[in-house]
């Protein structure tokens, strides 16, 4: 037994652009932690990530009544709070990790969970071999997240099935409405979905299809050049055969010459380019060109949000890769991640497993070749079955009056501890 | 009882703009009517509205067996395809209502049931004055339907209570991913939302706040002038307050000078201008005046499809005037629309009613002046009092390998009797 001077303190923190499960996956760390007392003591989550830390802004969960946590696995974004900021390496940022050091020993922090993408993976990575090298003992694991899908060595991640869901569903839905109408009215239905790099949100759109000439008839991928002329080839195609032609675009998409098609010409604290606005731009081309009425939506928030149409597989990755966190980290093991591994394609069968996080830190995924069918234009059967399962089973939301009845935590503070103010360059 | 000679055939026409619950109302129609053998013949619907009866395509929905035709309570879109054509008036178009009525008779069509919004109404009116004129006895009744709630006398329309059910729900969802990003990422989200001159869908966004402060923050409506100065105070006001300000705008907000906020110049067959793209706009405004970071969606058809979130209430009022137009039908009613009565607010109760056409074909409601809050950027007390009933309760389609499992009809069609092609002009 652990006596309780001994027991050392929990820090949750979430990273990045957040999901509609990322907060089951913080249920996941905080219900397991809560379980194992005589292991763990106080849990505390950083106030909007890495952030909260480095301003000991420590949210003292013990506030929270265990209705709450539950509460947590069905509530979308991030109840802490989330950001975006760069960390870099110690070697780049020195005064920031000595910072985290002096905020982790002020308030016995022992375990470090860092819910996020590839570069927050890099950080929990970077901060666990920095608390070794100064002999502070700390258990730094990280938790895999990201709608883009693009974490390697996983077999998916937590927040992209619930976007594969609600992109799949839309396009579904969108395009019997277009079907209803092409006759009088929009020939050409555009969807545009999120995905920088990685055509992961788009080839879920195909998910909408139960037989060939389903929609979505065309899905723009970030991974091939957007070549107008085959595009508007086909969408004449599609409009000649099916009566309309239903399109999912990828923000990311850019032309032979390397640039996005839409660029809005801001930037994200990653150097990450923010995009938005694609759909429009070729609703202009199917304008000039083709001269097809045609519709276009631009999902943005509304598919990482949307809790209430949540895979049940997503959901069940997301609390278990957070409990996993927290089960591993009791067992001594270090910078580390869990992952999701799939055991069986169908009936689909998984597992949680695990991996060094120098193997996933700052590595993007991408669709692969034998994906992305012939013409560019869609997706393989390969990339079919390996999508669907990452959607079955719905996972509903509890409602009062009509809309979903969400968690707001108390969200009480620790007092600080340290003197000084830090300031975040 | 009436012998098979003198059983008079139904003909079911969608008409305008889908929704996610129009199939409800042709279950309505068609299940009620196939349980009354003994007054009814057989049960056509025109293939892409009133386009397929002047053009003799009329499908014979018998083909269709009882479990497609009850799925069609949970299937979006319009299942028998519906169209934007403006009929007009006999005086203006009489070659179209003289081949209506020739068609008619050619299919001993005794019951016309037209389910669209104000235009087809007019329609629906128009023809039962056509036919009486000209000796031929039909019972041409209308059955409301449209997302914008723009239907007088009715209480509500079907159609509109799931689309404010997928606003409010997405506003919700959005906002707490807003909120959770705030500190270092977008502070501005900007969702775009339909309702052409009326603002009932943009107010709906209202139904995602549950206290004062919460979001939407600000929601602009047709009804009221876009002004450029008490937008942007109010926006700074709203982030200083709250860290983030989330944003309905309604697709048809317009300057003080009358003009479109966003116009891409494209009519419909209705004249009306073909909008899209307001939010864009407003995030121009935001960065140009505010410099805030932001992020824009456009829900378009993702909005009036979305029959996964439908409301439970929609689904059962679009289902009950379908049935209730048969129902009237059977009475020996005519020239009339089924409408909904509201009874009581809390707990909701309501009734189904009638109403002669000429009192709502072409009549629009918009938003009345005690339902817009003081400062024009939210609504009253009375206006959620209102709208809350209406997204009351969910109705889950059934679903296959993640997907919604939405009906596909036969579409058989009936032979044709009429020699003569008819060229619509």
């Amino acid at each position: 037994m652990t006596t309780e001077e001994q027991k050392r303190n929990v820090l949750y923190a979430q990273s990045g652009g957040v999901t509609a499960v990322i907060n089951a996956s913080a249920c996941g760390v905080i219900e397991t932690a809560r379980k194992h007392k005589e292991t763990f003591g106080r849990i505390f989550a950083g106030e909007n990530g890495i952030l909260g830390v480095l301003d000991e802004r420590l949210i003292d969960t013990s506030f929270e009544s265990a209705d709450a946590i539950a509460s947590l696995r069905h509530t979308p974004g991030g109840a802490f709070g989330s950001c975006r900021f760069k960390m870099g390496s110690p070697k780049q940022k020195p005064a920031l990790y000595q910072r985290l050091l002096e905020v982790f020993k002020a308030h016995n922090i022992g375990y470090f969970f860092y819910n996020g993408g590839g570069d927050s993976q890099d950080t929990t990575n970077q901060l666990a071999k920095y608390c070794e090298q100064n002999n502070f003992p700390l258990t730094s694991i990280g938790i895999p997240k990201t709608i883009d899908n693009d974490l390697p060595i996983t077999d998916s991640c937590p927040g992209f099935g619930s976007v594969a869901k609600y992109v799949a569903t839309s396009v579904m839905e969108a395009s019997l409405d277009v079907a209803s109408m092409a006759k009088t009215s929009t020939k050409v239905f555009i969807l545009e979905v999120m995905g920088r790099h990685a055509g992961w949100i788009a080839a879920s759109g195909a998910l909408a299809a139960r037989k060939p000439g389903d929609p979505p008839h065309i899905i723009l991928f970030p991974e091939r050049p957007f070549l107008k002329s085959e595009f508007t080839k086909k969408v004449k195609e599609c409009v000649n055969l099916y009566g309309f032609c239903s399109i999912v675009v990828s923000e990311g998409i850019r032309n032979a010459d390397g640039n996005f098609v839409s660029e809005q010409g801001i930037k994200d604290a990653f150097g990450h380019a923010q995009l938005g606005g694609v759909a429009p731009n070729i609703a202009n081309i199917i304008r000039s060109e083709l001269g097809f009425k045609y519709h276009w939506a631009v999902a943005d928030y509304l598919q990482r949000s949307a809790r209430h149409i949540a895979s049940k597989t997503d959901v069940e990755h997301a609390y278990e890769v957070g409990a996993a966190a927290v089960s591993y980290a009791k067992t001594g093991k270090n910078a580390i991640m869990p992952i999701i591994i799939r055991t069986q394609d169908n009936p689909y069968k998984w597992a949680i497993g695990e991996t060094p996080l120098n193997k996933v830190a700052n590595i993007e995924k991408t669709l692969p070749p034998n994906f992305i069918s012939k013409d560019g234009f869609g997706v393989t059967e390969e990339c079919m079955q390996y999508l669907r399962p990452l959607i079955g089973g719905e996972d509903y939301p509890p409602y009062v009056d009509g809309v979903p009845n969400y968690v707001s935590l108390k969200k009480q503070f620790e007092p600080r501890k340290l003197t000084d103010d830090f300031a975040i360059e």
